[in-house]
């Protein structure tokens, strides 16, 4: 039997064909923006650089085609951003297919940790 | 509606805590081996170096504490492999819960999709 630092995680990328793609960075960085409302305070929560953030961002709005955040210019150079409604919804979805494809796939990933032969 | 080039798929990589990972990539290479009974020519099959390919083995190796491939040294410098039965059984249980997360994740997936602006 396994030990409980071998418990399986799922990590769960979504392709859309040409699209793009939609993993747990993008997801993580969503949610970073959500609580600093800020990309400047989400990018430096997330340790990379504004730039990348706002890639990041950018390919999110270029796969769904509409803004997944909205920014506000304020009273400084980079201004406060939020999530929009789309934005949102792409990290509940995101969420809970995750959750319940973990649920779902316990059982098999429970036999392939099986499968791991313990240190001692 | 979205086209149907952005039916979304699944791209599952399995945690096994610091035992390490499991995805797409080193399942093929399985694959591969099985397929072309040769690390060498799997990884040109992949398009890796033999290196890579070795380091990859290695890696699953130290993930499940056993070989899940079988060298035999043949009468040239690199001789034949194949898969271990535990190899085999990896590839099997993956391929079955990406099966299944896919399938069960069908109509989450098909809603994230519908988020997507298609482009006309």
């Amino acid at each position: 039997m396994a030990g409980a630092d071998t418990t399986p995680r799922l990590w769960i990328k979504i392709y859309f064909g040409e699209r793009g793609q939609l993993g747990p960075g993008k997801i993580r960085l969503l949610q970073a923006i959500d609580a600093d409302r800020s990309i400047a305070a989400a990018a430096r929560t997330m340790n990379m650089s504004y730039r990348r953030a706002w890639l990041l961002v950018d390919q999110m709005n270029q796969t769904f085609g509409q803004p997944v955040v909205a920014t506000r210019t304020g009273g400084s150079a980079r201004g406060g951003a939020e999530l929009t409604a789309l934005g949102r919804e792409i990290v509940a979805r995101y969420l809970a297919l995750l959750d319940q494809a973990q649920g779902q796939s316990a059982e098999e990933l429970a036999e392939l940790a099986d499968l791991i032969q313990p240190d001692d």
